[in-house]
């Protein structure tokens, strides 16, 4: 549990003018050497200055041989060097008045008595002094507003995201660097990325506190393996996502799994079912999976729904019929159409077509009749969400229909999700949609899986209001 | 159902020595402009004659008034023409003694009483003379290694996957789109892909036994919205399961999507238990969702387990607990090391590593640690398959490790599955193993809901041996 003025300086972290990289290297690929590059090469803009004696400079960049010789005001530092340096560097950070560290080094609690012993010291001088630190043994922070970025791993190999309003803490570094790297592939923007590792210092409670008022943030999505502080956690999930929603993951659920966290709790199984009972009191939105986590993100691009009774489109049968099986399988209302409706889809229709929920445009669809089906839709007060299939391998299907998708998403009348499913040509479209976000799922189970998710918030949120 | 020698005849449609293609059009993009592309910008070797009395040529190629005046062995017909000419070419047909046709036409019993009799005229004609005929109101047929393509979607659109060994027949034109270009896109080769649209001569058990005899087809794969001839498919698909695999997914299994596949059964969704049913006592492997089927269909490139006690290795502690959770959940064993892979296990990790199931390599594992951990794995006799997490965000994961994925997944010792997720750079060696039949996921549940599939399909397989 960190201070409130803890809390606050996680800004210098994530707005620093300058940054001071401590155990800075030339070496290609070591973590410090990934870092610099990223500091460097990636969009930065304030000061950085590396530190480490054992080099004058490094790639052409005076260094110092510790942060006192810098005589600048330094907003952050980051620390990658061994367990053993840390506590000595963070009592020359709190001489320093320096209020953010992220501390990636290993080798504290998780690697035995004598790093807990670390972790304690350095857990008393972060507190003491009101220093905002994150990790240790964590893979790093990333905010891609400000390009202040500590995360290890090299930009060739793993993409960064651009800005944008989802943030994300982690307690895994494994996990944390695929969510950062499929953020990136499927352009989805972040806001705050954190990879908190041991948490001693600052936890997923400050975390979630700090994430609040955050005006850059307005979904959360957490993995978390295990809370120190279980009950905070849910009163303050509880208060967030009345204004947020939140998006959690929780691993090591199971003995087996739970023993790979290498967590201590002794009856872990029964623990779950504990946090699974407090999710569900609180309304956040439960992943099951990896999968899960980026489907229900995306959806959060749009309107909330006022209730449950979804119509389905599409330019292929099956797909339809699939999706009609997912919706009755995981449990949403088939909208009915009104007298209205009916009439005015069967004018958009070959003379053989059927007026049906899901509604079959056929083979022969182009991006005019997406556009005249949905805008029906869309004044139907009897239908609350749109699923919407777009096979893109008939001729008819062609760029106007992805800018149908983006008008209709973009003006928040009720909230679409598509499903479309292919190659390459169908990729391609796909990342365009992402760019403009338009949620866009392969599998009509996926897609009305994340929409049960969303009508469920939807249905909290509006109780809030 | 057809007799022995029409479904003899279907060589006729996937090992043409000549095609006709009656309705051939200059017309872009229209369904028989589409189809004269693919035959003549496509890898058919054979001769190829377009027919149409509109056109003296067409793209520069004679184009002949009907099919008799092409005064050549013909081999295959595809007809694309109005469905009230059909039963005329299909008489012509019979006249010069040709004993393949497909028939994409839409317009007979899914359209209506006049449709239906037009039908029935069809498979009289078809019966009478032996024709092996596919459709009407299909998406058409390929087989890549002849390149006789009746798929009538452009190839810009819809990539056409290499050739291989799995089969697909599908119900559903949309859906075999999905399943065409998917496969591409995956390096997945197929042997021959059949949309059958309304069955009328050839149905799904017919299509079956052509395939249990098809010497390429080593997996089949199914979509099924609803069969003509229950008990004779179920009995079918027993028999031919015990030698091929069949994979198969149905749709339309409630009441709201059946009226969507507009079937005429009353009870379906009793129906759809009956089909549940049949399918667990033939040990076919069910799947839920498209995602599925494409999953599960990856797998089966492996040698059969021996049992269903999993090994998981990881160079990503959280991935590694995903996994765990996902083993737990979905219902594997964990298998338990031997003494003596216990201590060759504790050689390749750093003093700090703890030997366990999931195996975690940490982030500096390169291809040489994966090389002699998988080795150490495969020999001890207490492991039956692995689940091989493979993060390549980190330094050290480059292409050599690909290089051990593909050996050890080539000498078919036990059966691999691969986890990995991310970006570009991920995705891109993703394409790689998918080439080199190496199956990987992108999630960990994805992973053991496949391995859990596979494991009771060599159950099954090791007990009919």
């Amino acid at each position: 549990m960190a201070s409130k003025n803890q809390i606050k300086n996680l800004k210098f972290i994530f707005e620093p003018k300058s940054i001071a990289l401590v155990g800075a290297s030339p070496i290609p690929n070591k973590v410090s050497n990934v870092i610099f590059k990223s500091l460097t090469e990636g969009n930065f803009q304030g000061e950085f200055y590396p530190v480490n004696p054992k080099y004058p400079d490094i790639h052409g960049l005076m260094c110092f041989p510790n942060i006192s010789s810098i005589k600048k005001k330094i907003d952050c530092v980051i620390i990658a060097t061994p367990a053993a340096t840390v506590p000595a560097i963070l009592l020359e950070c709190a001489n320093l008045k320096i209020k953010g560290v992220v501390l990636v080094t290993a080798g504290f609690s998780e690697a035995g008595v004598e790093g807990a012993a670390l972790e304690k010291q350095i857990k008393e001088i972060c507190d003491k002094n009101e220093i905002a630190l994150i990790g240790p043994n964590c893979l790093g922070t990333l905010n891609p507003s400000t390009g202040a970025d500590s995360v290890f791993l090299p930009m060739y190999k793993l993409e960064r995201p651009k800005s944008g309003n989802i943030a994300f803490i982690t307690q895994s570094g494994a996990v944390g660097s695929t969510i950062i790297d499929v953020s990136a592939y499927h352009g989805i923007g972040i806001s705050k990325f954190i990879s908190y590792g041991n948490a001693t210092v600052l936890d997923e409670v400050d975390l979630l506190e700090y994430l609040e008022q955050d005006s850059k943030t307005k979904v959360i999505v957490a993995y978390i393996e295990g809370a120190k502080r279980g009950r905070e956690m849910f009163e303050v999930m509880k208060r967030v996502n009345k204004k947020k929603p939140i998006i959690v993951l929780k691993a090591g659920k199971f003995a087996k799994s739970a023993q790979a966290a290498k967590s201590h709790t002794g009856n872990i199984a029964g623990s779950y079912l504990a946090y699974h009972a407090a999710f569900r009191q609180a309304k956040v939105v439960e992943a099951e999976g990896l999968e899960d986590l980026f489907d229900f993100m995306k959806i959060f691009s749009q309107p909330l729904a006022k209730g449950n009774r979804i119509a389905v489109m599409t330019n292929g049968g099956g797909m339809g019929v699939l999706t009609a099986d997912a919706i009755d399988q995981i449990g949403l209302e088939f909208a009915n159409f009104s007298e209205e409706t009916k009439i005015k889809l069967k004018e958009i229709l070959p003379s053989f077509g059927n007026v049906a929920n899901p509604l079959d445009l056929i083979a022969e669809a182009d991006a005019d009749k997406y556009q005249k089906g949905i805008e029906i839709m869309m004044n139907d007060p009897g239908i609350d969400a749109l699923l919407i299939i777009t096979l893109f391998q008939t001729p008819p299907m062609d760029e106007r229909v992805l800018n149908v998708l983006v008008k209709f998403s973009d003006d928040k009348r009720k909230p679409i999700a598509c499903i479309m499913l292919g190659g390459a040509y169908t990729t391609n479209y796909q990342r365009y949609l992402d760019k403009y976000k338009v949620p866009s799922y392969n599998s009509p189970i996926a897609a009305v899986k994340t929409m049960k998710k969303f009508v469920e918030y939807s249905k909290f949120r509006n109780s809030v209001k």
